[in-house]
């Protein structure tokens, strides 16, 4: 009998909604052969991480192991599952990445942006054309989602089939792509029992059906004609089927459209590549739509999340490319805000309204709807695919365990993974086989940086308590040469009384070094120990925060 | 005939929600006699103002004529309307704070905890009791929202009644204190005609009309009594109908009260104190609740905003008090997320899933009714009343538009005036009369600092880019005394290649200043420029990043 087994093991995309990485893998225990599914991001904020520019998964076990990878495979072109193509490739020996075409062309335009070979990504067909990568037989199947060429996978591997979703709603109608195909899964299903169904758990708190993309068709088409000025609407750029419904709904209202913002332009682009944009109505340069009545004229743009460099937030500002927000115009978000992105959402709305513009959004559920399956959905395809395991992916813990729970109410043997938890599937349930260090990798300007470094810490801490610099010099015999030196960023010069805040630290700290003896003044790290010790105290006193201290001590060395 | 004009002048609170502070003024041009409604403070975040303790309203324009200022009326004790109290009193000539008895009990607190003279509050009794204030004769209307005895204020001035709503719904059934009457409110439109309403804002975009505060007793009695193990329940601790609806809940499901958390005491106290706490549960110490069997438990704690010192947080992050949740718990945020909160209740959220801990939320809209009217119930307000003119309060700029549009939709003259605009009111409809400079103060530790200081933009620059320090030593002829020496915080140390960032920028400082001319030498100015030139151009290089840099210039001077 073979020891051979089946694991798993997400190192990102589970415990969070984000940075997707899955590794599935089968053999011998510890030599497994193994794949990897998707290579996301995820976007840091100012709490946790500021200043940082992208987060990655961890993924030093998997770099660390190399020569046991056999390929990598991308389900659909949204940052959190294609992001870090560019910057996780070169450490993973260079492996083909396998994609559908529009994945695909948008990552060749991350390696190439990168100065990497764009031969690294290969084009694959949907099944029933098989990508074989070791033990492993992979299949593209096309689900629907917000973006065009979403894929499932089929794994097949010598102890079973895994269905892994990939992002994915039940769109029976969805606009741009394949529409939801019953019998497809269900043959699929058929064609081999699944073992495994690794699944999408994002809306499994929406316990309605999901909405399919054409219901929004004939509200927005309503809205926009009724709309006394320009027209201006943002989504996702990458939401190619929501720009066309959009476009479409303008062009019905005799709007002529014109789109502002690189990424969505860029979406567009590779759309039309991948040829999955038909029927797309023409598009004029800001140039001409600067001549376009304002009746006539909408506007698509970036910045659905409040993005500060995005159009939607330049166009809050003022003027924009020559365009500029009035009065009696509207603008509409199509698009669900992502928690955390409120105020920055909220912020921009305001200044629109303190233009005179008219702005809609979700709320009636009118002009949005989400690209992940809903509770129902989740439910119907746990039933149609009767999986022996579901091991939910891309959620939060609380995600997880409820997607778990509905499983288990279907009889399906469930288990919250959360990144770094390797499972084996071998058998009829899964079990923990080991637990893996990982974490989160920060791109900050061109380097990445460990979570845990300190770095962003240091940053935080500066942040909410300022820093105080004291520079002090001291002559070959350890005497004090002049005063100290103080200069404060990120706190009131103010202290109390009439006095500056650093004038009253100079003094203090000129009397303290008077008073400290020899051995303390001749000692390094005594001396940066006790004046950090007298600014916090004498800071706390003046102003009541403790900040943080650097110290620079400098000796005059004899010549 | 009088020359005599009514105005109104928001410091706070309109354009935004929170910092609430509006003046109403009577007389002569620029020498109207001034009352104040509301103290409050807003809420710092780290995208805007990190390290900061609150935020303020600028009254320096208030402060710089408080010998016209006449009396400060307090409408309720959420902070947002008396959270200023102590810090803004000293400064307004400590005029008479008058508001209704629980207020004035929460106000005088706050006076006593900063050391200032408690019988600056006086308690008044609501209408027909009326406080005679220069040329203003104001009362107090009891009208229900989430916190006891909240009031809007009938002022009756020489050109006219005002009503001005205060924080308030349409509640008949409040659970705690007086419903809604609208014979009394037909009887204040009677007695007088409403020439101005300034009218709360904050649910103009909820269409539905307001449910009570005891639609959810039975939903919550339900909920806790099959709840298996100990029941945690969180909500705003001033919220004191809620809390009683709850404790109710929880006894009548054979469970023992405990209360976790000092601002949820204290408004327990104060209301005891006030008399409006009837009815309420034996609470038990939470040592008693220690050797309560948990499916007799419930616990009533602060922090439903995620706040992370306060018992949610700390129940989340694992042993409080001798307190752990366990599987099979439950734990209910009977609140709603405040926009900008979502991802500290998230976290909180998914840290109890990790621990099996079954989470409830108002998504079902079962557990939590809001505290301020919808826009039927503001409507139904604007029919009852009649003013003359409509003025929204306590909204976002979105929030008064849309309020001002519907008023005016009912023939009613709005205007949407944010803090800092002064309105002539004395006409028939309201006249913009002057603009005032009005902003932000931050209270940072123990002192107050400008918004527009700098010292937050520094703090939040040092948190995006990071900190390099840069100490250099001349000697008395211009001449450096080895090498400059670098710190960095907030930046990784590592650079490319093998080097340590800070030597890299230490040699290339050395190099320049080998390279640099005595003029450069000689002017601090000049050396300050081009070694900031230097830090940044070379961390650009070595990381990718342009940071903060601040250089201090030491010269030895001949003794």
């Amino acid at each position: 009998m073979s020891k051979d087994r089946l694991i798993y093991l997400p190192l990102g995309g589970a415990g969070e909604i984000g940075m997707n990485a899955y590794v599935f893998g089968y053999g011998p225990p510890g030599k497994e052969r193994l794949i990897l599914v998707d290579m996301g991001v995820t976007f840091p904020d100012m709490d946790g991480a500021p200043g940082v520019d992208l987060i990655l998964p961890d993924i030093s076990w998997l770099a660390a192991r190399v020569d046991r990878l056999e390929a990598i495979f991308i389900t659909h072109a949204h940052e959190d599952h294609i992001g870090a193509l560019a910057l996780m490739w070169p450490q993973l020996g260079k492996k083909k990445v396998y994609a559908r075409r529009f994945t695909a062309t948008i990552g060749r335009l991350k390696l190439e942006e990168a100065g990497l070979p764009v031969d690294a990504v290969v084009t694959v067909e949907p099944r029933p054309a098989t990508v074989t990568a070791g033990p492993f037989k992979v299949q593209f199947v096309p689900v629907s989602h917000s973006i065009p060429e979403s894929s499932g996978l089929i794994i097949d591997t010598p102890a079973g089939r895994i269905v892994h979703s990939g992002d994915f709603k039940i769109d029976r109608t969805p606009v741009v792509g394949e529409g939801w195909d019953d019998a497809m899964w269900a043959g699929i299903a058929a064609e081999a029992p699944v073992k495994v169904l690794t699944c999408d758990s994002t809306n499994v708190f929406s316990n309605h059906p999901g909405r399919s993309e054409a219901t929004l068709a004939e509200p927005l088409a309503k809205l926009i004609s009724e709309a006394p000025g320009m027209f201006v609407a943002t989504t996702f750029g990458s939401n190619v089927a929501r720009l066309k419904t959009l476009a479409q709904a303008g062009r019905a209202a005799d709007r002529s459209i014109c789109v502002l913002g690189r990424s969505m332009k860029r979406m567009l682009a590779a759309s039309e590549e991948a040829g999955v944009l038909n029927g797309f109505p023409r598009i004029v340069t800001p140039e001409e739509a600067l001549e376009i009545p304002r009746r006539n004229l909408m506007l698509l743009v970036t910045g659905s999340q409040g993005e500060r460099r995005a159009a939607s937030a330049a166009l809050s500002r003022g003027k924009y490319l020559g365009f500029e927000m009035r009065q009696g115009d509207s603008f509409l978000f199509s698009s669900r805000t992502i928690p955390g992105n409120e105020r920055s959402v909220i912020h921009i709305w305001n200044a629109f309204s303190e233009m005179g513009v008219t702005v809609h959004d979700d709320t009636d559920g009118l002009y949005h709807v989400s690209g992940h399956a809903n509770r129902p959905d989740l439910e119907h395809v746990h039933r149609t695919l009767l999986p022996d395991m579901l091991i939910p992916v891309h959620g939060e813990h609380r995600h997880l365990t409820e997607h778990v729970r509905i499983a288990t109410e279907a009889g399906i043997a469930g288990m919250v993974a959360t990144n770094g938890m390797m499972l084996n599937l071998t058998g009829d349930v899964p079990v923990v086989a080991e637990r893996i260090e990982t974490g989160r990798v920060y791109l900050d300007g061109s380097v990445q940086i460990g979570a845990m470094d300190g770095v962003v810490r240091d940053r935080i801490r500066m942040a909410l308590n300022g820093h105080v610099l004291v520079t002090v010099i001291l002559d070959e015999k350890d005497q004090p040469m002049g005063e100290p030196w103080v200069e404060i960023m990120g706190l009131t010069d103010r202290g109390r009384g009439d006095r500056l805040l650093n004038e009253t630290l100079e003094s203090d700290l000129a009397d303290w070094m008077g008073r400290a003896g020899r051995k303390t003044l001749k000692d390094d790290g005594k001396m940066d120990e006790e004046i950090r010790k007298v600014v916090r105290q004498v800071t706390m006193e003046e102003i009541g925060k403790k900040p943080e201290v650097t110290v620079v001590v400098s000796r005059l060395i004899e010549e």
